[in-house]
């Protein structure tokens, strides 16, 4: 038996054109000689749907896309995500469903059981859960279907869970396993799947053939990396990071010999790519092709630059320039080099006659009081302004440049910095932006070297410097890792040798920032722990603030 | 027996706090000779905490405020609801617990069952449900405790659910219930809340004392409006609306007494209400007094100004009037008069002159490009960068002031007339708005009835109206509301009548315009289905767009 591996990059709600790509898909593995071509989870729809799952006419389109795949399903069976109704009244209306689609039909349908609901997560909002486990026979190999989540509580030692649904078919002596993934990437999680695959495949001693979804969603990246295990617990194949893939396996090789094995991993490396894939995605989703951002000579913006000329093609990203009083000679000149270096298009846009305009136009209003933050907001501002008219102008997005430290102490100004119709860095620490650019530069120099080496700075008022209000980036980034991935309170952070009075400080900045982050673009997410869908925070608390 | 309900304004993750106002209750409770004070769910921390849930931190301190409440439980008998930690490994971490406390120490926990996991509800990320039940006795009287939505499946008829926690209590034959709630404002909800308090008490045969969370927390409202009910099925009492109260009730006389019944309620009344607690509670939470708005001249920053001339007082509440070039003359004195009659502050200032310098920065880069609506725009954003110059300047918190027809279509600019940290009307439709306006003019005319009648325009470009652009809000206020709060599709709508390409335009207005949502201000919540937290939709998704 030849199983294919189809790891799409659909698009969610586009049932149109994710049943075009399928059908695509679909020929592919018929030349490539597959008896079965297995889809993502909720590939029909693409995931997350989010709320649309609660419009009746959505999953109506749904099926439609379903049946549409079955009149296919002749001489080569597919296996496929979409939402199904749940026929009971009592329970949630949906559920995640695997369709076993043959012979011109539905062969079999096998719900998801483990629905995740935590960090990035809402499955329990929509879905109930199996409480029915049955194999599929196909070509005389019996096979268990499960939906992603459903292998991550191997042994039921999740403690998240209190069932094992492929221990639950284990009765029925399985051939194979097949999952059905949609999994967000995070930097660790290539390494993780293959973990908990090794470990299904371990404890049911069969082959596991594993396929993800590829693609952004907004803000949620899928790295694809699909995986088919031997039942020795060797990887046979790991398919491509963030790009699409139609692989076909037999299933006697993939029992008897050695494959190709995984990939190489490296974690700057993967945030790149996912960055890219990213913002390819967000652009090409919305039909858009160009993108700007302002340009200020330091490390965030060179970096965004960077990742979008490598997305979108450097003649589709401008960068706009935008010195103030306070900017220093170096600030232009480095976002000069930097556009010439990367081949993109600017201009220069002096924020000053704005400024100064400005200035007389609240001085009546303002007295005498003195510059304060307001000044420097007004500038961030006027920036923010320039760069939404030439948006409007002209039609391309405007990246947001923030990054994750700024983010998260609240170091930015709402409508100034942090416009933008996308968070390319807001889940990179500062000091991983540093890395970036060392990996942007591995091969020439991309970013000028200046902008790595100087002392960071939001020049708005004279010699400012982050370091005035802010920590040392090495120090704050990891007390924010504790607080924000782990979950750590400050007396666990401080019993690390933090300092007390820094901790309390840093974790209230964060705390108190909670309205600034509400407001911002979709960050992408590369790490366990983003700000955004996967964050949810109280604006009016008072904890920790 | 005697029972107090304490139905308490808490404050999300303020412990100190929270505990020094129950404790203050607890003593008003026992003036008042009462055996036994409720409070609402999680009242210890605050409801919905959200993701601090999820800091083990944060559970420490609500564990501690339980033993000091049960150390006052002497001679009096406390029931407050708190997190707990669930023991068991597999499953949630926590539950959401009622604690009966007596004698000194805790006598009795009842988890919650059925945990809302849909609009604004998260409960399932973080809770596991009940699986035991029982009723606890104190001098004599046996009490099914409650929480929220567990008398919310009745009989188990609530498709939801598939357990109903008081049948499984019903063997115990208890006296009476007792349900601790946090349950979010609508202005349908008070209605919806004595019918399922009726059915229960009709099933069960017994009194039921229902208490109440009141107060914001940002976006949701809680309304109070705690409830007895004879077993009879007659409100024996309903509580004050938007306001805390603490009142004690004979066991004996709701048996066999009438009191005082239910209060009337008025849509327009409930939801101006609400809304000025949402301004208080916002602003008092957050430890500021003064807000600050940008006048128009039209009917929704007037209706704003005068909630929050209300809430905070006329003397707090500063407008900014912001004429353009395109404004026609009765529109300052429009909001002059609206100052005047309200009693508040305010200031002119012109944005004749930042737009004649941005547009002189900008020509040289857009060349002999159009006015388009770059144009339109940058007056928006420069009224948003002088309103927040002035709150960075003087420390006010800036108004939102888009009602939800406008948010819905995306009919404002980011950045622009949607800044603001707290949107006042953003679930308010513009014929709403209308009804808003005429309720707050009942008594005296406080808002011009030229802001009411005129037709309504941005004023952004030469003689422009809202009409150019959009349909009629009557009929497009009708449409939205099928789409959004009741989820119609779109041959559903075009079914009751209106016109196929106006419903799909609408729709796809709606839909396209989820990223101008993303980055706005949280939304004070009086309808069932709010923008923010209780509508999750993909950014980057293809439905009906």
């Amino acid at each position: 038996m030849r199983i294919a591996l189809a790891q799409l990059n659909v698009h969610i709600g586009n049932f149109q054109g994710n049943l075009e790509k399928m059908i695509a898909a679909v020929g592919t593995a018929r030349d490539q000689g597959a008896d079965i071509v297995c889809f993502p989870e909720l590939a029909v729809c693409g995931y997350p749907p989010r709320d649309f799952l609660e419009f009746d006419d959505f999953i109506s389109l749904a099926e439609t896309s379903i049946h549409r795949l079955a009149e296919l399903a002749t001489d080569i069976a597919i296996i496929v995500g979409a939402p199904s109704r749940n026929p009971v009244i009592e329970g949630k209306d949906l559920y995640n469903s695997a369709f076993f689609l043959a012979d011109g039909g539905i062969l079999h349908v096998q719900h998801k059981t483990l629905l995740p609901t935590y960090d990035v997560f809402d499955e329990y909002r929509y879905f109930e859960p199996a409480h029915q486990y049955q194999t599929v026979t196909f070509k005389g190999k019996k096979i268990a279907l499960s939906i992603c989540e459903d292998i991550w509580n191997v042994g039921n030692e999740n403690p998240r869970y209190t069932v094992c649904p492929l221990d639950e078919m284990m009765g029925e002596h399985p051939d194979l396993i097949i999952n059905l993934s949609a999994s967000p990437f995070s930097y660790r999680q290539a390494e993780e799947r293959i973990n908990v695959i090794r470990a299904n495949v371990e404890r049911y001693k069969m082959p596991l053939f594993y396929v993800n979804h590829v693609g952004a969603q907004t803000e949620l990246l899928f790295d694809g990396g699909s995986v088919v295990m031997s039942p020795d617990g060797v990887v046979y194949a790991e398919m491509p990071y963030f790009q699409e893939s139609i692989q076909t396996f037999d299933l006697q090789e993939v029992m008897t010999q050695k494959g190709p094995g995984e990939q190489t991993r490296e974690k700057i490396a993967l945030i790149h790519d996912g960055l890219v894939m990213g913002l390819q995605n967000y652009f090409g989703k919305l039909g858009f092709t160009k993108a700007i951002l302002g340009l200020s000579g330091g490390i965030d913006s060179a970096v965004t630059a960077a990742l979008a000329a490598r997305a979108l093609g450097p003649e589709n990203v401008t960068g706009i320039l935008m010195p103030s009083t306070f900017s220093s000679d170096h600030s232009v000149k480095d976002a000069e080099v930097l556009a010439q270096q990367l081949g993109m298009p600017y201009e220069i846009i002096p924020i000053a006659p704005g400024y100064t305009t400005m200035l007389s136009v609240l001085q009546p209003h303002f007295g005498d009081k003195p510059f304060d933050v307001t000044e420097e907001n007004l500038q961030a501002r006027l920036r923010g302004m320039i760069l939404m008219a030439f948006s409007n102008k002209f039609g391309p997005i405007l990246l947001n440049t923030t990054n994750k430290s700024e983010m998260a102490v609240g170091y930015g100004t709402l409508y100034g910095d942090l416009c933008g119709g996308l968070s390319v860095l807001g889940d990179v620490y500062k000091t991983e932006v540093y890395e970036l650019a060392r990996y942007i530069n591995r091969v020439q120099e991309v970013i000028p070297e200046n902008s790595i080496v100087k002392p960071p700075s939001a020049e708005l008022r004279p010699d400012q410097k982050d370091s005035d209000s802010l920590p040392d980036y090495d120090i704050l980034d990891q007390v924010l890792f504790q607080y924000i991935e782990r979950h750590q309170s400050p007396e666990d952070i401080i019993e690390q040798g933090f300092d007390e009075a820094l901790v309390r400080r840093i974790l209230r900045m964060v705390n108190i920032n909670e309205f600034k982050r509400h407001q911002t673009a979709p960050v992408l997410r590369v790490s366990t722990k983003a700000f955004g869908m996967g964050r949810r925070m109280p604006i009016v608390g008072k904890y920790l603030s």
